[in-house]
C-alpha cells in the first residue's frame, strides 16, 4: 500500500473538527447545542443576490474567464472605488472564495521553505494553506492585554530572515476582532518597503468595523502598490459563504500576471455564484446598517456578559464577529470537549473553538477560546450563562 | 519591489492563451473564428439542473460540509453504482471541479520533487497542477501511429525511480480521445501494485465512449482499492463546466482522510452548484443518448474530412471529444497563429490548439494540433475546409 505524502500528514486539522463527534453525541443525548464555534453567520443573504440566480437565463452553464467575468470585475472595482480604494478591474482576479485567493497569493510569491510572518492568534486555515504551499509560518505574538493590537515593529524585525517573503495580516481580525489603525498600517508599510517584502492583508471582514471606526485598507496606502496584496471575499460581507466567491487584488502587474497562471490552471471560478455575487453588489446600504447594528448589539451583550464572569478576561473586538476570551481553566480544549460531553443547563450546552489552534507557537493560548457571535442576542445571553455555570463546576 | 516566486515564474501558461490576442485581432478584422481550441461544449445543460437553482429556497447561502453535502454524495454513490462502480458516499469528496480534485490528489500523495508518470500527450493543466504542487511530471510517450494506446509497460518501468509516487492516466483521453481497454487498465493495476504506486485516473469523460465500447474504471478493478484514485467532474458530463463541481473518489481511507484535510482548509465546495449537480443526476438517459449520437456524428464527419486532406494524419478517437491531427507543417504553433492573423476563407478562419503544449518532452508534437469537436457538424465541415485551404497555401 503506497504511503500518503508528508505534506498530507502534516496538513493541520481544523481546531474545531475534533469536537464534531462530541457535538454529534450531544445531539444524540438530546441536548441543544449553541454554536459559538463557527464563522457561518445566521444573517440572511441579501434578497437581490438570492433572486438573481432564480431568474438566470443560461442554457449552458459555461466556464467564465479564469480571472472572473469582466462585467463582474468592473463592478467590483466600482465597489472598491466607493470604499476609497482605487483599483481597476485588471487588478482583480476573481477566486473561489478568499481561501483560493490566499492559495494563489502564497503560490505567486513564495517557494518551498520561504517564510511568512503572521501576528498570532490568526485564522487557523493560514496553517493549512502554508502547509499545502510548503511555506513556513513565523508567528509574532499579539496579546490579549493589548486587545491584540499590532505587535511592536521590532518584534517583526527580529523575525525577518533571507527566507521571509511576506507579512500577512487579517484586518479586522479573525479570531481577535482587532481593527488595525491607519498608523499601524503605515508602520507595516514602512517595514515591508524597508525589507522588500509583500504585505498581504486579508480584508474579508472590511465592512464589519464598529464604534464609528473606519477600516483602512492597505490598498489605500500610497507607495505600497508593488507590495500590497488584498484577499477579499463575499462570504461574510453578504452572508453568502456558500457562494465560494472571493478575489485577489493587487496593483502589482507581476503579482496579477502570476496569480492568473494559477487561476488559468483551474479554469474558472463558479459561474452561478458570480451571478449571485454581482447582484449582491446592489445590496442597499440599509442592509449593512442593520447587520452592523445587529453585530454591535451582539458584541456589546456578549462582552458585557462575559465580563461579569469571574476569572474571564476578554478583549473588546472592534470588528469582525469573533472574540477571544481567556478562561480560568488550564486546557480549553478539554473544557470544550467536556462542555459537549458532560455538561448542560436544562439540556442546553455550547460549542466553542479552543483558541490554541489559532496560535502556532506551542503552548500559547491554551486557556483561551474563540467565540463567534453569529447567534442572536437571546441565544448569546443563554450561551454565556451556560459558560458561567460550567466554569462554576468544571475542574481541570 | 519584492520578487514573485520561482514557482510562479515556472507556472506554465495554457497552450492556447498566447493565441488569444491573435483571435481578438481576427474579430477586429471582421473575421468569423471557428473555435476548435476549447473544451467548452456547445451542448445544452440538462434542464433539470438549470431549473433546480431557479427554484432554490435558500435564505442563507451557507457553507456545506467540506466534503460536500451528504445528500449529494449519497446520490453520487448511486450514480457510480449504476455504472458498476461500487463506492460508498464516504469514499467521495466533492471538489471545486475536477481541477481541485487533481490538486487534492497531488497534495495528498506527493511531496516536493516527487514524480508522477503520465502518458503524453496529456491534459495541459496537469503541468500547472504539478508546478503548483512542486511535483515533477515524467512523461511516457504514446504515439499517434498507435492511436495513442497505452505505451508498453516496460516503458513505464524504465522511468520508475524511488521518487515515483503515482501514474496518472486520463481515460478517455484529452487530447487523444483514446479509451483504455480493460486489459490496459489491468496492466497498469499490476505495475502500480508491483511498485507500490498510486494510480490516478482522470475519468471526467467517462460517458463519452463511442462505437459500443464500454468504459472500464480503475475503481472496477479488484485488488486496487488501496491504490486507485479517481478524478471526476460534472463539467463535461452535463455540459456544466461553470458549475465547478467535481469529486475525488478512493476506497483508500487514508487518501480520503488526507484529501479531506485539504478540503477543510478551503471550507466548502460551491453550494448553488451542488444543488444544480445533484439535480443533474436525474438527467434522463435520452439526454446522454442524444449527446453521444451527436458527438459520434461529429467525430465521424471530422475524421472523414480530415482524412481527405493530403499530408494530414489523424488518430481515430474512441472517446471524449478531442482528436490529435498531425499536419504537414513544421511548427503548428506558428501555423495556428498564421490562421488567425493572415488567413481566411470568405472572412472565416479557425482557431486550433497547437499540440506541443500537451507534451512535456521538448520537441515532440510540434507538427500536431488538437481539435475539439465542440461545434455542430456544419461548422465542423466548414472548419476542416478552411484547414484544407490553409494547408494549400501555407509555407513554413
Ligand atoms: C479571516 C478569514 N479569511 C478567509 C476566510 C475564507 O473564507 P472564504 O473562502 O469563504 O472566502 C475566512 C473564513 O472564515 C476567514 O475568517
Ligand atoms: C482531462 C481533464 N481533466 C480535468 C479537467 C478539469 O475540468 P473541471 O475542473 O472543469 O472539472 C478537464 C477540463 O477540460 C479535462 O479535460
Amino acid at each position: 500500500m503506497p504511503a500518503i505524502s508528508q505534506k498530507g500528514q502534516s496538513m493541520p486539522q481544523s481546531p474545531i473538527r475534533k469536537l464534531v463527534p462530541f457535538a454529534e453525541q450531544a445531539y444524540k443525548d438530546g441536548k441543544t447545542v449553541y454554536h459559538l464555534n463557527i464563522g457561518q453567520p445566521d444573517i440572511k443573504t441579501p434578497q437581490v443576490a438570492l433572486d438573481a440566480v432564480k431568474v438566470h437565463s443560461l442554457d449552458i452553464l459555461a466556464y467564465t474567464r479564469s480571472e472572473g467575468s469582466e462585467g463582474y470585475r468592473k463592478k467590483i472595482a466600482d465597489y472598491y472605488e466607493k470604499n476609497d480604494i482605487h483599483v481597476n478591474h485588471d487588478d482583480i482576479i476573481v477566486t473561489t472564495g478568499g481561501s483560493e485567493a490566499l492559495l494563489f497569493a502564497f503560490g505567486s510569491i513564495m517557494d518551498v521553505d520561504d517564510e511568512v510572518i503572521i501576528p498570532e492568534p490568526f485564522y487557523a486555515n493560514y496553517n493549512g494553506f502554508s502547509t499545502a504551499s510548503g511555506v513556513k509560518v513565523v508567528p509574532v505574538i499579539s496579546k490579549i492585554e493589548d486587545n491584540f493590537a499590532l505587535p511592536a515593529i521590532e518584534e517583526f524585525e527580529k523575525l525577518i530572515t533571507p527566507k521571509t517573503k511576506a507579512i500577512l495580516i487579517c484586518n479586522p481580525g479573525n479570531p481577535t476582532g482587532y481593527l488595525y489603525s491607519k498608523e499601524e498600517i503605515k508602520k507595516l508599510a514602512d517595514i515591508v518597503k524597508k525589507h522588500d517584502l509583500f504585505l498581504i492583508a486579508d480584508e474579508v471582514y472590511r465592512e464589519f468595523a464598529y464604534d464609528g471606526a473606519k477600516h483602512y485598507s492597505i490598498l489605500q496606502e500610497e507607495g505600497l502598490e508593488d507590495y500590497a496584496i488584498v484577499i477579499d471575499s463575499v462570504s461574510k460581507r453578504y452572508s453568502m459563504c456558500g457562494a465560494r466567491i472571493g478575489c485577489l487584488v493587487s496593483k502589482s502587474k507581476e503579482v496579477i500576471a502570476t496569480a492568473l497562471k494559477f487561476a488559468q490552471a483551474r479554469l474558472s471560478p463558479p459561474t452561478l455564484a458570480q451571478i449571485a455575487s454581482e447582484a449582491a453588489l446592489q445590496t442597499p446600504q440599509s442592509y449593512f446598517d442593520e447587520v452592523i447594528e445587529e453585530y454591535v448589539e451582539r458584541r456589546n451583550v456578549l462582552i458585557e456578559e462575559l465580563s461579569k464572569i469571574e476569572g474571564v478576561k476578554v478583549a473588546k473586538p472592534k470588528g469582525a464577529f469573533y472574540c477571544i476570551a481567556e478562561l480560568p481553566v488550564k486546557n480549553a480544549d478539554k473544557f470544550a470537549q467536556w462542555l459537549l460531553e458532560s455538561f448542560d443547563v436544562n439540556k442546553e450546552t455550547i460549542m466553542v473553538a479552543p483558541a490554541a489552534g489559532f496560535y502556532s507557537t506551542p503552548g500559547v493560548g491554551l486557556n483561551q477560546i474563540r467565540i463567534a457571535y453569529v447567534l442572536n442576542k437571546d441565544s448569546l445571553i443563554k450561551a454565556v450563562n451556560i459558560l458561567k455555570e460550567a466554569l462554576k463546576v468544571y475542574k481541570d
